[in-house]
């Protein structure tokens, strides 16, 4: 997969992040029985294009989008400055992002993301990740989910996924409110040989992984969770967690705010808002309730050596 | 009314933020017939605080606020660079702001804010601003909001209403859908002795001036619209304008990310989200709709000029 000057073939990575957007759409679609996805295919003037797939109200997705895009063409300015090169050089960027908000309340949101960049002077890196922000934490599924993460990670050597945790708890934090968004998963950006990997042949392969992990554990968490009744009550807190969600991909997240800044297409750099969202003024759960022990939750938790009660 | 110094008396200014805030207030309620302000008052660590006032569940108001705060103490460092001045100095701030988020889709939403910044060096300076954001634009509430609004300046000069009317056109604007966040009003900053008024006393009464207007505009503006039916269709139209609120909110507003950078009150800076918002994808509406009608006022229009069919 490597051409001479040690790039990952760009066409042979956008088709894995094409085949991977076609095959979660199909395995969503599967468990939804009916809703399916729209598919939005859209041009940029300067040079490539996307597909963003988004489904609402299905019987499981309330809103959940799944883009893959890759885009060319000289760098914008913005981003030449960002990484101290000179404007005019031709980039690729690939990937493919998912937001699943889903209509349960006791079935968590999950965040997924493949990308790879390339630029016409040979600085080319990955970058990614997958993570989960449930309105109610529940102990068990945090685990299982970082479980499956640690496994995916570790043939690709045992510091890779406490590494990565640790970037997720760090990107995916809440200032102002001193919560992180959710209970974690694994980030990683700026990958190339010379670091934790050793080629990019094994960069691309655990990329790979990432992309492949998710379908499952999505489809175990909503099997664990998609039976149990809900209150109004929960809907409602539901609600209120996803305006965290907002504060956070509106204040913090440098994929949107760079995104909208370098003229990126709004409504798919958007499309991971939620569907229905509430604020309350300095809304506190009771204490000792279940909702109380989800806040508890949000911080940076050893989750693998959790001991469950 | 002016210190040896030419301040103005910090403690006037801030009596008066007060007497606005309790009259706001006071007026508003008697308009609910029912619902209360709950008041919430605060201590910031390093000096002063604010009395957070916030009604939800209202007839009329679905979520409101208005604030009162008077901070003091040493210059927050990055306040200090922003301003190029040495760390260390003391400063007090302070100001009354509201936003009311109405129940029904047909009342526009309101964001008002008068402030007054000093720093013991001598530099001082006044700042505020007035502003509608309707779920639904009708011109004829707009050409009326205007047409008050320009009242209220001509007695301080023919030139001050087209200049902060432009200023708050240029400041509400939402860049990623090049979309106004509503029709506008008045936004002002660094009022002080030398530009369009000559001192002190005169910037003081134009700012009471703004202030006192809030509540007979606002007044009229729910009388204008409270007795009209609404439909679901009309609600979640409101719900999906509210999303845009949100977005310029945090993407954008200097207040709002500059409050929760320097440690401001978060209940407080976020209490003007709306109660309840909607992100549908790459949502239009109907062409020839009333709603296609709104998102065409969505720009900079010279309401005092509009002719109205």
């Amino acid at each position: 997969m490597l051409s001479d000057n040690q790039h990952p073939d760009i066409f042979l990575v956008e088709s894995y992040f094409k085949k991977l957007q076609q095959d979660i759409c199909t395995g969503l679609e599967e468990k939804e029985k009916g809703a399916k996805f729209k598919s939005d295919k859209w041009e940029r003037v300067e040079g490539g294009g996307g597909d963003t797939r988004v489904m609402e109200g299905g019987s499981i997705i309330e809103k959940g989008g799944v883009n893959f895009s890759h885009v060319h063409g000289p760098l914008p300015e913005k981003i030449a400055n960002r990484l101290q090169l000179p404007i005019g050089l031709n980039f690729h960027a690939t990937g493919t992002s998912l937001v699943i908000h889903p209509l349960h309340p006791l079935i968590p949101v999950i965040h997924m993301n493949v990308r790879y960049f390339q630029i016409e002077n040979g600085v080319w890196w990955f970058g990614g990740g997958i993570d989960l922000t449930p309105a109610y934490v529940f102990p068990e599924d945090a685990v299982f989910f970082h479980q499956q993460l640690q496994a995916v990670c570790r043939p690709f050597g045992e510091g890779i996924y406490p590494e990565f945790k640790k970037n997720c708890d760090e990107y995916f934090y809440l200032k102002h409110r001193d919560e992180t968004r959710g209970i974690g998963g694994l980030f990683f950006d700026f990958l190339k040989p010379g670091g934790i990997f050793s080629d990019a042949k094994t960069i691309f392969h655990f990329v790979q992984a990432v992309g492949n992990t998710f379908l499952p554990i999505y489809l175990d968490l909503i099997s664990r969770n998609e039976q149990k009744i809900y209150t109004p009550e929960q809907k409602a807190f539901q609600l209120w967690r996803r305006g965290r969600y907002v504060e956070f991909n509106l204040l913090y997240d440098k994929g949107t705010s760079f995104g909208l800044d370098t003229g990126g297409r709004t409504e798919s750099i958007l499309m991971s808002l939620p569907p229905l969202t509430s604020w309350r003024y300095d809304f506190h759960p009771e204490q000792g309730s279940v909702e109380a022990d989800t806040l508890q939750y949000l911080k940076p938790i050893d989750w693998l050596n959790l001991r469950l009660g």
